[in-house]
Formats: C-alpha cells, sequence, structure tokens
C-alpha cells in the first residue's frame, strides 16, 4: 500500500463528522482490508437497549469504504454504491470490532465485505455480515469531492429518473 | 389500525435513544406504512460533506420497522433480519423525507421497503432506496424485549455457529 | 426511446440462451421499464414443488437488465452488478409476470427494481420483489461483449484480489 | 450432522428438477456447509456468452438451502427468504464450484453465505459472493412442504398485502 492509500483511508476517519461522534475509531489497515471499533454508549440504543441497527451500518459502511479507499490508485477516492447487512445476533457488548476485507478491487468497481464482532468470555462471536458495492471516484485535490464530482458521475447524458415515489 | 400498533409506532420513536439523537421524526403513519423526516445538520455528514450512508441507512431501517409494527397483533413486536439499501444520489439537501411501505406481513416474517427523497425546486427526488426484513417477536410487556427473547428466537436448539472470521 | 435501444431489448431477450430455455417471453417495454412473462413448467420447481427461487432470480434479473438497457446511450450495453430478491411468498401459479423499474440511470450504473407477480382470481399478486445495480458498459459492434471487455472495467491496474474463500 | 440432515440434503437436490436440469451436482457438504459443482454448456449463457446470472444465482441459492439444511432438527426443513449476489467477474469458465457457509443457525432464520469460484490454471477464483436468508420451515412427513405450509408461516391473522405494484 502506498502513501497515497494511507492518508486517503485516514482521511475518510478524520473528515467524516458522523462517524467521529458516535466514536468510530480506525484501529488499523492494509491494502485490502481496515479495522475498526466502536464503544457502544446509551446514546448508540434503540428502543429494545440493543444497539441501533443504524449504528452497526455505519460501522460496516464505513470500514468498507476505507478497506476500499486502500486499493484504488491515487488520484481516485471511492464512494458507497449499495449495501446489504444481515443482523445475525442481537448486539449488547460493550465493545464492538469491524474487519472489510475487499472481494474484488476494480477499475471502476470495488466489493467488499464485513464482519462486525462482538468480544466474549468464549471468544469472538460475529454479530452482523455486511456486503458492499463501492464506486471508483476521482479524487478531489483538496481531499475531498464536492457534489458536482458526483453528480457528473451518476448523472446520464440521455435522460434523468426522478420518480418520487 | 388499532390502538396497540398506534402506541407501539410512537414508542418505537421515542424510546430509540440513537434515532432520536440524530434528529428523526415521525412525521406520520397508517396501517403498512410510515413517513419520516430528517434536518440535516453538519454532524451528519460523511468526508465528502454529503450525509453519512450510515445517516440514510439509519433513516430507512426506522421508518420500515415502525411501518412494519403498524401491522402486526397486540403482543408482538418486530426486529430488522436483514436491510439493503442503494445510493441513487448524492444527498445533500437541507431535509430529507421517508416513506417506508410493508410488501407483507406475514406471521414471522414482514418484509418492507422504503424510499429516502429530498425536496428540491422541481418537486421530490428519490435519493436512496432500500429493502428489508423483519421478525416478528414477542412484545415485552414493559415496552420492549430484553436480550433474552431475541437470543432465544435466534439461538438454535442443535448447534452454534460462532464464526469470528 | 430510439430505435438502437429497441434493438438492444430485443437481442438480450434473443441472445440469451438461458432465458430462452426457460420459455422467459418478452412482452412490452419502453424507456425505463420492461414487463416478461414466463409459463411455468414442473421443470422449474424445487424440491417442494414451488417455482425454483432460481427461476424467479433470473426473470427478476433479465428483466432488469432490459429495463436498464432501454435507457443507455447507443454505443452502451449493460451487465448485472449485484441484485437482491425477497420471496414474498410461495409461487406456484401457472403465469409469472415481471415489471421492472429504472429507478436511476447514471453514466456508468443505473438501478433498477422489479416486481414479480403472480395472477390470481382476485388480481394480481406480489411473489418476490428485487433490486439491482448493473453496470453501463461498451457495446460491442457485433452485438456482444466478448469477455475480455468486462475483465478491462473489472481489472484493476493496481490489484487483484483472488480469494478462494 | 444426524441422518436425518443427511437425507434431507441429500433430498433437496434430488427433489428439485429445475438444479438437476441445470446440471447441478452435490459434491460434499458436512454439518453447517455444502459444495456443488455445474458443468457450463452453451444453454446456460446470457447474451455475452457468460454464464447467465441467473445459472449463478441458481447455483449459490440452492447450495445455501443445502448448507441451511444440514443444520435443522429432525423435523424441520427450510425455504430461502431473501437473497442478494454480487457479480465479482464474468463467468466464462467449463466448471464453477460453489461452497455455502452458515453464519448462523437460529430457531426460526438462517443466515447463510457463499462463494461462486472457477477453477484457472493460477488457482481458484471467486467470481461470485452471496449471502441468504432462510425460513426454518415444518418438514412434510412425504419429504416435501405443500403450499399449505408455507401459506400458514407467511399469512398473517391481521392483514394481507397484496399490493400489485
Amino acid at each position: 500500500m502506498n502513501d497515497g492509500n494511507r492518508v486517503l483511508v485516514k482521511q475518510i476517519f478524520q473528515d467524516a463528522k458522523f462517524v467521529r461522534s458516535l466514536g468510530i475509531e480506525l484501529t488499523s489497515f492494509g491494502q485490502g482490508w481496515c479495522e475498526t471499533q466502536i464503544a457502544v454508549s446509551p446514546t448508540l440504543q434503540q428502543q429494545h437497549g440493543f444497539i441501533h441497527a443504524g449504528v452497526l451500518m455505519t460501522l460496516a459502511d464505513h470500514t468498507c469504504g476505507s478497506a476500499a479507499a486502500s486499493t484504488v490508485p491515487e488520484d481516485r477516492d471511492v464512494i458507497t454504491v449499495e449495501n446489504k447487512i444481515s443482523f445475525l445476533r442481537p448486539a449488547a457488548h460493550p465493545v464492538l470490532i469491524c474487519r472489510a476485507e475487499v472481494l474484488r478491487s476494480g477499475k471502476t468497481l470495488i466489493f467488499v465485505e464485513a464482519a462486525v464482532l462482538a468480544e466474549r468470555k468464549e471468544g469472538r462471536v460475529i454479530v452482523a455480515k455486511a456486503s458492499s458495492t463501492l464506486s471508483v471516484i476521482p479524487l478531489n485535490r483538496e481531499g475531498r469531492q464536492n457534489m458536482s464530482l458526483r453528480t457528473m458521475i451518476l448523472s446520464s447524458p440521455v435522460m434523468k429518473y426522478s420518480s418520487d415515489r
């Protein structure tokens, strides 16, 4: 992994206010993988006292994004296209760990999967499993894309579907 | 929709600390559907200045859960099994609206989908589309399930897979 | 919709041997949507006497692909990136209908969803719901892409993940 | 794995006409996993000469189902609730192998994932990755469920959504 990727992965955590506000931390990463963790506070709960599905989805999505970012050429960045997550067990543990691994890093698309794990006395147990597709986009030299970039990528020269269903 | 469902849907919003902390509001609901909205503040952003995918996933998941809860018998509650979301456009609008609709409400499983929409001058535009499966679980009389309930539902009498991959 | 798209959609059905062997028929289409149907024969069953999930997935995937193809510029074609399908009801009806609609047609990615419906006396009932992402790829002048094309698109200049997990 | 599971997994292949017609073979299985393979014939192609996504989805779905079936109590069977599959590379190889592994086997739901692999000179390469949720249903003593069973499981006592969208 070159320095550009290293900087990009770190920026993805430094610059994402939402992720910082939840307390998600980057613990380690390499070419094609990333590990993060979160200390579970009461504010992250849903109505049954478990960690909200949205927290697990955020954790998985951001960790997948960072794993993907560790594989792109120097002038590229990534953005999530879609994400699926299965909730295998209720999560009510003090610390959750997420490990994302790139399955395939292509020129325009990157496929990543992530496991969310809880520490138990008897060992780590899987709490959720996610699979995500990311799009490779141009890197904004100031370190972040502005909206016009993604609009450029997504907008069709032919037509626009603006279904308001 | 009977009173039990009405109370359940409202509780799902009142008791979910994470959802309240993001500012997600219940705007309206009926039997088999639910609408919510969120005012987008800078804390909800990711590294490119867009709303974080995790916020959209939380919004969609919680709205799907409430739509599902509007359809269950009086002694039942719901919990998310899995969720998939596609990000159709970057979301950088001041207000996002989410509408979830139940596709099929069964005895043990409920299938729901949700659209996240942004208000533009030219009308509402779809930003994300989610599809989710929820499990119907016993309602805890104190208004929330404790973990043993979901553990009971998920734990196999035969074996336990605790893969830590 | 221009003639190029009309030809492309028709070719997608004529040239797909697997789809023809199942008896999937193109019934109608326009810009951004496609409708197909299948007459259910015993060979399409799974072990419980229902239509195999694989048949429904094939029907949904191919109809999504055609809807997407109706929206691309003249020198472009489409290929499925990922597909999710929920099975809402058992399907044991003589005829199934599939309707796919494009949610968003971008320069490089197209988002489509499809419903599989069964005719009942009391009206059409939804049997399955799918959501799919497709990639826009160059159109091979001879009417079909060869493998090197998709390889070109997916292969990273930087690295290759060949996980055999 | 007890004899009941062994019989069930074998039946899932013997009794699924569609799967036999594609030439999908059960190669090996154990408690919580299953391996299958398919010899790729021209009838399984789509319009670009690759194996149709529907074939890969059928292969993954059926192998996931069998892995799940290897974990249920003796009077139980399984049925697919939902399935997501990502297509990582074009598949144009003579033989494809699928390996499914159970992530979590619960009383009512089973979570499974599957990789579709192609043999290359340089080793096995991953072509597709699927994740699926299955429902645990009563086993029909005659070896197959009739439709009323699944209807019983899915039909709500409260309401029926028969959206024909």
